[in-house]
């Protein structure tokens, strides 16, 4: 008997002990038997596809608690054997440089993938299959901070989905008022950044002056992964009231100069690490240069999530904004509205968190060759707009020759920025 | 300096050495830095495909010689640090069965990841760049026995495209006469069974009595991966040549009881190890099955290729073969024509290879589950046929409520088959 | 100088005479100069297109009165030459029966073709030019009764929409909450007979429950021109309020038995006098019952928008219904409400005008070939059914096998109804 | 018993006398019901389509003598009324200028239409339908000439085509090689100027330097109803032969000047006289241009079909080419070669037949605005061409600012001609 095969043993009986009140000990050992039905050797792929299929039938009538013993089982009992994988990297190592090295790689491979990769790969057989996995994941990542048992499944689902969903089996597409009404309903419901109020708001998004762009993949049909809301105009916008105002006019799109991307949002929360939006915003600029070859700049609008709750922990914020009530009132030179422009800057242009922007739409535009352009006081003067940074947005400039250098001057440690966020940051 | 990179520097050297005519050192050298440059950490994933794909377009103009330096470079440039995977694999080893463990096994998992895969990943973000890849394996396998210094870069495509070409991606499309002009071209190149003679001859093939259906992914548009031909039929067809037969009339297919599955072609060398075939059968008599629900049997009509050849070797066929001019008039129940259909049956339900069925093709339909029927004489009269088998043909069933039984059956050593072939055998 | 140019010449001076606030003299001229330079024989077809479309130019950015002088010089100035017609007709006459008959048919045929006809198939040309002809005949119809020089315009628009919007050129096409939002807007502003009130009620309509169909012509892209909302049910429904509620769970379609024809909407002022409601709900009989092989019953749901106001103008109703405040919560076998009930039924199995149903939802249904079916107290409790029929429905059941004898007998005079109607006429 | 229903039973008489082996009496009348029943008012539109498709089964399974007999039916017994017709043609003259002339124009219109349109209208409401009408047509075409009875009956469906395939309604497509094998093999069947030799032949037609471009309709789905095969070149093409050599490299698009339109084929002889070729061309300059700013010049590679049959009839050409064998072999300034090219210019530039040119291809292209720009010397050497025109081919200009000044000059009976042609006929 192995130390692996003991030790699975010893897994089963930690859930079959775990006595909640979820599936009885019994009902856990005939969920595992199909489990691994599923990925038996002696079946074909299109049959472990079919029992793969039934599992996702089961546990779609199950209770929170049967599916999350579903994820203990699958992410402890599918381990990949480390005594054959440690002997198979042990002959790798030796077979370096002779002629063996080749197929002793090989064989180093197999070794290490894990019978819970097969089980995965099996559920993406059937129609739906992906989507069944996606929406699983989603269910279970509130948990995986208080039991990190379910970690094992979690990366593996991250990292079978990354190679899925490779950027090249995206399909970029434009999205419309012509577009379904099931999928508009989707934007709706999953635009993150500025609430859409009604249809006539998503309407006015998709106006003739705008784009909006979606990625989609075969397996997920008509559900876009992450889209982007783009207004076309004559010079960096500063404010988004004038873009969600549904009753102004639509701008004269042959004299644009600029494209804005306003609102980016991912959609599913299964696919949490995978990332699209690099892509996503650098595939819609070579859309938009191919449709409106005039086009110069290329900006966003974006809010500044985290620098409301950062600045309440700095100890000078509490004197420096004593009875501040209405910020928005600040007339341009107030003392305390001078001290809120900087701080944003500060805090835009100066905090990290392990090697990274601090703010996590910063992180985003920055981690793709932005940098930090322009900061706009009442950009954003909505409530949520007020709570997440007094109101204040700010642009990350698209500079399409530079996006490489910003990238590498990002990762020795400085933020890109223009000379007027520096002029902010010297003040 | 790493036991690794030390071993990296010795790899160049010798490919340094080389002095073939191919790659100067300096050329080679040149491209090694750009092959690095594509996985370069600091740059996006979308600016890696721009170099890759870069690299696909020096590759078409490259002569043989400098494509081979090339995979050489690919091969053996980009090998995992095993130093990092061993210390990885201890640490995971050891973390089993602590809290640490899933985060051990991550840690491990990323550690066995190859730089060559990723830079595999980055020429699938262009498009066009997974199908240079198939295409350039294609190119490569012929070199592979030779030179075994190219198989770590061959597994490493055989591992992506197993994931990218994955069952569940492939799209199972009807192919009619209705179907792209270049698509019914690439069948009648590809066929692989039965040579498509004409435009005409295809046209037959597509008929209102015939079906035919191919696999297809979205990355390789417009290329059938491989594809079926399929007749409607009112009995298990036992002759090749009426099927083949352009002047024919269209069978009734309202009446029809049978499919026959006469011809599967796979059609990209590059995708070799990546397996089809079994899914397609099953899905088309799926999609059959909806469209006619009175078919009652599915069965294949097929060649032997391997049987003449292993005949010969045998030594008891000399002497009773001897004087065999032209097999396809020996009589019924003459004791030549009886030795061949006794030796077909032999060939194809007792002869194994590495544990699997000796005939390619028997190899094929008995691995998803079929089993052998019924011999043909004169099936196939055309000269291929009776260069490959006497012109002798099988038939392969496909009983759908035992195909799983027959795996089973076949895994223990036993060949499926029917009371007519161990007639045969026991004769 | 023939009869024919001196009317055309008296017809232009009347125009010239109006003397209104339209167009001047000379721009009547110039118009009149450039409608005829479009049917101009020694131009192509193509540059006639042309023309045409630069007229619907100028009509998009004319004031409504010179718009009206564009009708008038249409409908008043591109009359046939009546002499020619006349001795056409003639010589046909004479040539009955004559070897020469067919060509003097071809020849007079040709003589009835008026230039208008002409000038109106040249706007067909272009692209959105069929949609400009649709959309001015809407804007002209409320002129007809007032100014019957506008008659003739009108009715050859009628002819050739009739030719154009031909049953054979229509598309069924199911809509469904994929369809593009601009679609399903479309179905919220036009329908006719139960208001749509929100995006949430629409999608309520396009349930797993529900089916809905429009025609469409290759030339009104995306514009429905009739639709039909359609509730899979297990009886014959009574009332419409569980129909629209947008709360009430689907019905199980496995079993529905009848197919509820709930709201009929047309949706081009400028295609009336072209039907397409026969032909709409034979189709999507036809489609459904391809669908749902299971089918039993098709009947609609139906107002009776007429019925209140004429009920008004009968003498003896003022005496029944004096004190008549809440209609809805009559007792059953109250006095009133059987009042109520027996006139519905005389208003709808009695009623005629000019030989058709008085009311034109029951024209419409009874002129396909439905019979009156049963009428439903309380079915439309809506303040807009008590306004038109005190909250009273009718169904109209087309019995398939029927409705051929169905139109003999309302074409002789007698109107088509259920034993359950006759019963109300008796009582 | 008015005048016209006397004619009718005149008729049918004639039909009934004349004992061939067509129809029986009895047969006849029973046939005259049915088509009579397809029209009856009782009935609704889509009974009727019902009853018309009925007729079109019987049609099918038919003999040509009583397929014969229906079309004699069809022309005969559905003429429509002329004494109401003459009624109605002196109320709507009396009414000329009277606030009635509206409505009497509309009375008389609605009685000119014959019985035989409404009849032809039911066969276009179920699909399938028009192209039925479309093929009976092709096939009545041969027996026009000798049997002037149906005449009527060509000539109304010439006039419903005319309706039906509108230029607005068709749909401009361009066929690549990508286009389905049905399609290319229609293509190969059609093509009317150039024999396609080989699949390999029609593929090189369809090569990147080439565009494809056909009309299609709705009601006759992957039909081309006319079709052009363009070459990109960057000067006016003088020969075909490097045109249609398959070994032939393509040429780069991106700097060619010239779009060469070397053949046009009308696909369907039952739409004789409904005429697309203007519109295909035109549509299919303004798509080129579109694709291809840079193109400047387009132009035909044309033969000239009736160029040697006329020389044959004029009497000096008798002595000119007594003794010419090999007129490919001529020397260019041979006496025999420069005749025969002075001859071509006079025959494309002098000759009219009814105020038309005689060659139907210069008639086809002058027609459209085109001018007759070069002769070709051995432009098309094969025997077909030697046939037709000595292998002399001609290039027709579309100067596209020209087109409408051409097509004057053309009315006025003046050919319009390049200075080059005018010289040859100087000469």
């Amino acid at each position: 008997m192995t130390t692996t095969s003991r030790s699975t043993r010893a897994r089963l009986d930690a859930l079959l002990r775990q006595g909640n009140e979820a599936m009885s000990p019994r009902m856990l050992r005939r969920v595992l038997q199909e489990l691994r039905a599923i990925i038996d050797p002696r079946i074909s792929e299109v049959e472990g596809g079919r029992r793969a299929m039934a599992m996702a039938a089961w546990y779609a009538g199950a209770t929170p608690e049967r599916r999350y013993d579903l994820w203990l089982l699958m992410s402890e009992m599918f381990v990949a054997d480390q005594k054959k994988a440690a002997e198979a990297q042990a002959r790798f190592a030796a077979a370096l440089g002779t002629p063996d090295e080749a197929a002793a790689e090989v064989h180093y491979r197999r070794s290490t993938v894990s019978p819970r990769r097969r089980l995965l790969q099996r559920f993406s057989v059937y129609p739906g299959g992906v989507q069944f996995l996606v929406e699983m994941r989603a269910e279970l990542q509130p948990h995986l901070r208080a039991d990190r048992r379910l970690l094992a499944l979690d990366v593996e689902m991250e990292y079978m989905f990354s190679t899925w969903f490779d950027v090249g089996f995206l399909d970029l597409q434009r999205i419309t008022w012509d577009s379904p009404a099931s999928l508009i309903e989707k934007l709706i419901r999953y635009e993150a950044v500025h609430e859409v109020k009604s249809w006539a708001d998503m309407k006015n998004r998709l106006d003739s002056d705008r784009r909006c762009y979606g990625f989609f993949h075969p397996r997920l049909p008509g559900i876009p992964l992450i889209f982007v809301e783009v207004a076309l105009v004559d010079e960096i916008a500063t404010n988004v009231v004038p873009l969600l105002d549904e009753s102004a006019a639509a701008v004269d799109i042959t004299k644009a100069t600029t494209a804005i991307f306003y609102s980016i949002s991912n959609t599913q929360a299964g696919l949490r690490g995978v990332s699209f939006g690099d892509s996503l915003i650098k595939n819609v600029v070579d859309t938009l240069k191919l449709e409106f070859p005039q086009l110069r700049h290329f900006a966003t609008l974006s809010p500044i999530p985290g620098f409301r709750s950062w600045l309440a922990r700095q100890p000078e914020a509490q004197a420096e904004l004593a009875g501040l009530d209405q910020p928005l009132q600040l007339a341009p030179k107030s003392p305390q509205r001078r001290f809120l422009m900087r701080s944003a800057a500060r805090y835009l242009g100066t905090q990290f968190q392990e090697g990274k922007p601090l703010d996590p739409v910063a992180r985003f535009h920055l981690g793709n060759g932005a940098r930090v352009e322009r900061l706009n006081w009442g950009g954003d003067p909505s409530s949520k707009g007020l709570k997440q940074s007094y109101g204040v947005m700010v642009n990350y400039l698209y500079d399409l020759k530079r996006l490489d250098r910003h990238r590498s001057q990002l990762a020795q440690g400085r933020i890109p920025m223009s000379g007027e966020i520096e002029g902010w940051l010297k003040e």
